[in-house]
Formats: structure tokens, sequence, C-alpha cells
């Protein structure tokens, strides 16, 4: 018999959220078919569907029972709350979620084939991303899953891991440092320029070479500026051009005393 | 008369650090001619000059007396306290240092001629960067120097810009946000990831698509993750996997909270 390629494998997204969006277009773009999207509003349930070429829907109740992967992609606690609801007449399926934060035993009791298909990477409906080199770690209730859900993943990225859902813990939690936190940096930035009347973009040169430069050199080792050093008068006067934004303030002075305890570890 | 060209002014490097390695080695490799390399370590001040073909010196008496041009990239403090021998005999020349914090003024009553040259960029030794869309600010202390030194800042870099005093201030208080606490949220990652087990590597298409995403979308507007929204869940996970880390841990609440005060801005 001839095998059928991965690519027929019909697709729910529950969820079109950022990544639910990314990753549904990526899908579609391989090939895949998306043959529903739900979404609790209609605006980013049809939106996402249009696109994806797909149906869409509102109503839980009326998600398609054939499909053979039904990807959730929820906020953490609505997932949690709407679980068993989403499942209703398809435990037969594939049921996977995408959070880097939920065990894959949420699924436990629930349904009987499951996993994790977790794209590390952040998503915004504004800006459609590659895929082909962010890595998917993924997670399966059978090696069978597993291996089904790898190839789904390879049919995107060239970089497909197996991790636990204490490993995927691990990594979300350091995603939040390099990627969370770092945008936070911008835009504190962003907001002291703009204070000043300087555009953000002259900061553009900098924020790219900070990137590249830990391709090469491990983040320490990558360190500059006043902290490392504890340079008093660097610091103190920065602390005072930011007295009357104590919450700013407070930030400066932890991290800037958080890079002088790194520096000596 | 013929004018001469640019690159014929001969330049003094006073510091041998991780800007001025940068700097000396972009305008050696533009043709201007650096003459002599100070730094009060053997190693660095002869490491540079062997690359940029000049002669060094340790001992700050032994300074040239006849170039045009004396870049000066110490340390802040170390700039203040030893300004008055490094430009005795001198005081002719054209003085510039590189600091985004020290006010231009701290030449007044010392030399005639002054300026900043302030390249906006992380620089370390180890990886030689790229001068052409840094941007370089300057200021000089009277027009004629102010336009030299865009002169020479145009022969590295297609952005040049005037910025005042103040105006630097800011632009190196923003540029503390945008590289250094943002390498050092890398440099968390790192350390998270290590204690894991787990590979730096893995992150680098975060950290690029994070740095990429900035130049489509405002940073606030590129803001993901469960602080935004304040995920308790996630949240409070998060700080338990930390509790070993008290500093971390902290610091992960504050960001947190200041991501999503910024949310609600």
């Amino acid at each position: 018999m001839a095998r059928r390629s991965i690519e027929d494998t019909s697709i729910v997204m529950v969820g079109a959220g950022n990544l639910a969006t990314n990753l549904a277009k990526a899908l579609y773009r391989k090939g895949f078919r998306i043959v529903q999207v739900y979404s609790r509003t209609r605006e980013s349930a049809q939106g996402l569907a249009q696109v994806v070429e797909a149906e869409y829907t509102t109503d839980l109740t009326e998600l398609v029972k054939d499909a053979k992967l039904y990807i959730v992609s929820l906020k953490d606690a609505v997932l949690v709350q709407l679980l068993p609801d989403i499942v209703a007449g398809k435990e037969k399926a594939l049921w996977v979620h995408t959070a880097g934060s939920i065990p894959m035993s949420i699924w436990e009791g629930h349904v009987e084939r499951y996993g994790v298909f977790y794209p590390m990477q952040t998503f915004s409906k504004q800006r459609e991303v590659n895929f082909s080199h962010i890595p998917i770690f993924v997670e399966g209730s059978s090696a069978e899953n597993t291996q089904f859900l790898k190839e789904v993943a390879a049919a995107l990225s060239v970089k497909v891991f197996e991790a636990s859902s204490e490993q995927r813990k691990s990594l979300h939690l350091s995603a939040i440092f390099a990627c969370n936190f770092t945008n936070h940096m911008y835009a504190l930035a962003d907001k002291l320029l703009k204070k000043y009347d300087l555009p953000f973009d002259v900061m553009l040169p900098l924020i790219d070479e900070t990137a590249r430069k830990v391709h090469e050199l491990e983040p320490k080792a990558a360190q500059t500026g006043p902290a490392i050093r504890f340079d008093e008068n660097v610091i103190n006067g920065h602390l005072q051009m930011l007295a009357d934004e104590p919450r700013v303030q407070e930030l400066y002075r932890l991290i800037s005393e958080s890079i002088h305890q790194s520096s000596k570890e």
C-alpha cells in the first residue's frame, strides 16, 4: 500500500492567537490541510481561516470530529479550564498543545493519544516568521505519536528535538529571559529615547550586534558597559537621570548589580 | 593648494581597550595613520600597535607631541584623573574622548581644541566589528572642529550625527538597556540552560528574531510572553523554579511587573 505523505494530515487549530496564526500559516504553506480554525472571537477565527483556506467556528461544540491532529494553542489557564469541552467526542484523535510551560500530562485521562508541539520562537500576528530554523520540541504519549509529531515538525524545520515536559519547562523559562525580557529592555530604551526626542532606529545597529555577538562569544564574555566594573560615577549618573521613574531606576540598579556579581563568578 | 585628504590625519590612540582597539583598527583599515598607541599595560599597547603599524608606549610622558588628533579612550574615572598629564605639552592638538557618559566640557581649561567622538556600539577585542553602519555621534568645541570630526567619522560610517553632551548622555543610558542589559538577559538564560544541561545555541533563532522584530514593530508592540497578561500560573511556576537564585528571582518578578505595567500605559 502506498504510504500517504505526512502533509495529508488533516489538522484542526484550536486557537488563533500569535503562535497558532504563525504555526497554521507555516503548516498551510507546506501543504498540510487545515480543515478548521476555532477562536473565541469571530474576527480571529475567520481571519486565520481565510488565510489557510479552512472553515472556522467560535463554538467548541462545533469542532469537526474526524481530523487526524488537533493543535490546541490557547492561553494556559483557558486550556486547563476548557479541556474537557474541547476534546469531547474526539477522544480517538491525536491531541497536542503548544505551550512551553504546560506538562504533557495535562491530557491524561481525557484522550488516548496526545503530545506537545512546542516551536520555541516569539510570534506576533503582524509578522510572519520563517519556520525553517526554529527549534521545535516534541513529546508524545507513545513512540508512535512522538515519531508522527517529529515528522510533522520536520516538514517545517530542520531543528526538531524530543524534549520531556521538564526540559521544555526549563527551555521556556530560559526563553523568557532571552526573548521576553530582552524585548522589554528594548522597550525601556525606546521609552527613554522618546522622552529625549531621539529616534529608536538609532539603536538598531547596537541591538543587532548584541545579538550577533553571542553567536561567537558566550554571553558572559560578550558583556560590556559600566556595570561589569561597577563604575559608580556612571551608574550613579544614570540612576539620577531615572529619578522620575522609580521602577525603571530599581531595574537599572538590580540588573547592574547582577551583571557585576556575574562577572565575579 | 591641493587639499590633503582626511586620511592623512596623524592619530594617537590613548587607550587600547575594547572600543579603542576596534576604532583604531577601523581607522587603520581606512588608511588613517595611527602613529602611536598608549596603554597602561605593555601587552595591550603592543598588541594593538602591531596591528595598526604604530609605535607604542606605556608612559604618558612619552606621547608624541606632533599628532593632529588625539583619541582618548580610557575608563571614565581614569580619564578625569589623568587628563592634565595626558595633554601636557600637546595643548595645541585636537583632543577627543569616546565616552557616552562624559560631557565635552571636561576638556575646558586643559586644551584649546577638543570634542567627542562616540561610536555607539558594543565592542570586544575578540570580535572585529564593521563600522560602516555604526552611528557615530560627534561634538566639537568649534564649528571647524565639529566639521573635521564629522569628516573623520564619515570615512568610517554612513551614519554620522552631531549630538550635544546632553543628547549623548541620553543615548548612552538608552544603550545600556538595549545592549548591556539585553546581553545580561542572554547571560541569565545561558546560566539557566547550563544548569539544566541544555545548549545555549538552541536560543539563537529566538534571540535573532527578537532583534529582527523591532526593525518592523515598536518594541512594545513586539512584546510577547506571560508577563503582558500577568499570567500568574506561569509566573508563579517560574518564580518557584528560581527559588534557589533569589537575585534572579527578584529580577524575574520586577521585569515581569514592569512589562505588565508598560502594557497598560
